[in-house]
């Protein structure tokens, strides 16, 4: 039998807008979705469970995935690696199961190097001046890492232009709302429905 | 000020699957949108309000429209003309406002000729058999227009492949929400925001 390729969905947006949060109220809407888990070396947080939040690697371990190529993208950020590991997602959507992967801009660009097909969503804040609120209240930022961070931000606004949708993130639950239409429109696409419609069509005229 | 064109959308689908409901329903829920009004040279049902439900219009005043060039698509059909005037429809959009036509199947792929950014939605039906259903429980039809109006609506099923979304008309609840997924996930679209996200950025960074 014929199987649809799942929905590779693409969660991404300049740091500090509120990614992590929005994707994990997603995560708890919406269980027909799978979620990547990203690998890092970076030490688990409080209440961070292993397999959930992250695959916590030695950075050995890390480099190792790298050279055998088991990642879809990484980079290293402050200091740590963070990455995708690729087979999981592969496995997936060959099942036929849409997966979001929330992940920094530039990891995004490079997933679509892979995958031009994906649905690359982009995250905006409502102002610039929220998003430096947004940053300084995470509250382990000194001034010059702000400074630092905040035309990081500004570089990577620029990039909504290689997504495909653009959704503000004002308040949690609107912006979770609309990446769920999102979602539910690309499930609709002519293209996504035609090899199953054409089936039904030869069996039923 | 720039303004964004407003979305064309055309809901569309075999005879019989229920577009008529669904977009009456859609209508009530979602008055952010515009409807379009067809004209038709068939009689009034009870309750039909001229320039609600239809614009009325004789045979020759229809004809003149026609020779006018003031239908963006229009068809006969059982003996009536049905079409939807143009400029109603090109000042909304220009406007900035989205606007929905329920047109037939083949007044869709003409507006698609004209309007190939419009976003095309066909409503499919459950099944072959429930198509049959609804047809018969209009009761208008007698045995020989039932064959006619099935084998009609066989070769209109066929049309999907020229829209960009199928949308099931299982439940007209269902069907109305979907609607709107697609029309909430097409607003979102990165083209769409660009043109205002450009300027927002100069004006914050």
């Amino acid at each position: 039998m014929f199987v649809q390729k799942g929905l590779l969905i693409v969660l991404s947006g300049p740091s500090g807008v509120g990614k992590g949060t929005v994707c994990s109220v997603l995560r708890k809407e919406q269980s027909d979705i799978v979620y990547s888990v990203s690998a890092t070396t970076r030490s688990p947080r409080i209440g961070e469970v292993e397999g959930i939040n992250y695959f916590f690697k030695t950075r050995e371990a890390f480099q190792q995935m790298i050279q055998n190529n088991e990642l879809l993208e990484w980079a290293e950020y402050v200091g740590n690696y963070y990455g995708t590991p690729r087979r999981f997602v592969e496995e997936t959507i060959q099942q036929g199961k849409d997966i979001i992967l929330e992940i920094e801009v530039q990891g995004a660009l490079k997933v679509k190097q892979t995958y031009p097909e994906g649905i690359f969503i982009f995250l905006i804040p409502p102002s610039l001046a929220e998003l430096k609120n947004r940053i300084i209240h995470r509250g382990t930022e000194n001034d010059e890492n702000l400074i630092r961070r905040m035309n990081a931000a500004k570089e990577e606004l620029k990039m909504l232009k290689y997504y495909d949708y653009a959704v503000v993130n004002d308040e949690i639950s609107k912006a979770v709302k609309r990446i769920q239409a999102i979602i539910e429109a690309e499930r609709l696409r002519k293209e996504r429905i035609l090899p199953y419609y054409e089936q039904w069509l030869k069996e039923e005229l």
